[in-house]
């Protein structure tokens, strides 16, 4: 028994093609169409065989579609919903894997009827990588996977992405849009913010006529590897959760602007104190 | 032909454990003596082979000693030299791997007799790790080694030092002192207190009564491992090199202050730039 029959994952990417592989090694569902505007990544999905077969016009989505996977950019996902549409039937189960969702949540209730269940979802399991190529089998196991349901939620909806999530190995939340929002801000915006901020300022004293990419070690290079994460998604990733991440980089400058005053003033045991705290709290992330 | 007879190195880690090492298998000392004041860590060392013997008052220094590598922190380098100084021969080469040089090379010239020849050096090749448990051969190879002379600097010393640093495989820069806590100030200490004020944000958060720790990817882990590294090793190189760390901490910060301005306003072409340039940056350090 298939959980579906045909499922559509728009933006066959790291996280949509890498679950559309997950899916079809268990069972999970009997056919999978992949859409996109970018051919050639379908085509690489195809070779894969992430997908059966794909499409490129919003109206040429198959009209039994019973599962439809958003894996596309945060702030696609509710006009695109729009398009498909149309021709999407009673039953239908939307989800997304967006890294934002109070607003994305927000945009689907107020535009799907009653009939076409959604359920707002992200694992937590991106990466720098993206495009069909970086998909791979068992991205998701061991990961945490947050749901965001509403009251308006259709439960069997949930207790279905619930099992889903499950089934590809991942440890399932379910929390608030906004709650989601404001750690996503904190544990994941913030960080990619601080890694782009810090290669700028690297490139910035380079301008002063020395080139400090030739000293960059070990250290410089793990922390901004997220720097080579995609801009648009991320500009996109920071204006949809304004709120959340405004707060959390005010805090963060707050905290360099009080170490740089420690430092300005030789307050040794300040740094010391600032820099061991650190310490312990990294050592339990492992 | 030995380069040299005796070397002692003090402060058997990983940036001293690695490079006596790499001098024994490479034939470039025939005798290798540690110095800590840890003799735990002591002991490791000369099990691994790294040290043949060890002393741990300063006063018990070979007086043949013809090679004095310190390896210990920045700020210890000075005053350790001094205490080891009336058992030193004339002829002797003194050099160190600290992180910061402006502060080190002022104080050593100041402190040794014409004589007795010190060197700055600082091989690019540190990591979160520590200890003699964490050294390793060939941990050089291929990495940047800055070596800081000034005109007082004997030029048969520093053509040994030069000629030390190729053996063990780096790429030898010779460059003012304060050029470089100009360089390391922006490529290593701004990302060090980036990455521990990173982690304190996040602990902070906690504290409003969730645990975000549980949520942490790979991309935060990947961030803020160096984050990992000794609290009072990094309080003393912020302390040591403050004009420059406390100069690139400005402009980071500043630099976010626009960056939060930008999500404030919703400028997402702005936003995107900035994140694009850095994408560029980054794609150029590998």
């Amino acid at each position: 028994m298939f959980m579906f029959q045909k499922m559509v994952v728009a933006g066959v990417g790291l996280i949509g093609g890498s679950l559309a592989l997950d899916m079809r090694r268990r069972g999970l569902a009997k056919e999978i169409v992949g859409y996109g505007r970018t051919e050639a990544n379908l085509k690489i999905a195809r070779r894969k065989r992430i997908i059966d077969s794909y499409f490129v016009r919003e109206e040429d989505i198959p009209t039994d579609t019973d599962f439809l996977m958003l894996g596309t950019p945060v702030q696609t996902i509710v006009p695109l919903t729009a398009a498909f549409l149309p021709r999407l039937q009673r039953g239908c189960i939307v989800s997304d894997v967006g890294s934002v969702k109070a607003e994305v949540v927000r945009g689907m209730e107020k535009l799907l009827p009653s009939g076409i269940y959604f359920v707002g979802a992200h694992p937590i399991a991106g990466s720098e990588q993206w495009g069909a190529e970086a998909a791979r089998e068992n991205l998701f196991m061991g990961r945490h996977c947050i749901l965001t349901p509403t009251r308006k939620t259709n439960r069997g909806a949930l207790k279905k992405m619930e099992l889903l999530w499950r089934r590809v190995g991942s440890d399932v939340e379910v929390m608030n849009a906004n709650q989601h929002d404001h750690i996503l801000g904190t544990v994941s915006h913030l960080p990619h913010v601080a890694a782009f901020t810090l290669v700028n300022t690297l490139d910035q004293v380079k301008s002063d006529g020395i080139d400090l990419k030739r000293f960059c070690a070990g250290g410089f290079r793990d922390i901004t590897r997220i720097a080579s994460s995609r801009p648009e998604l991320w500009r996109d990733i920071c204006l949809l959760n304004r709120r959340a991440v405004s707060k959390s980089l005010s805090g963060y400058i707050r905290k360099l602007q009080r170490i740089k005053r420690w430092i300005d003033d030789g307050n040794g045991r300040a740094l010391e104190r600032e820099f061991a705290n650190a310490n312990e709290v990294r050592e339990q992330l492992g």
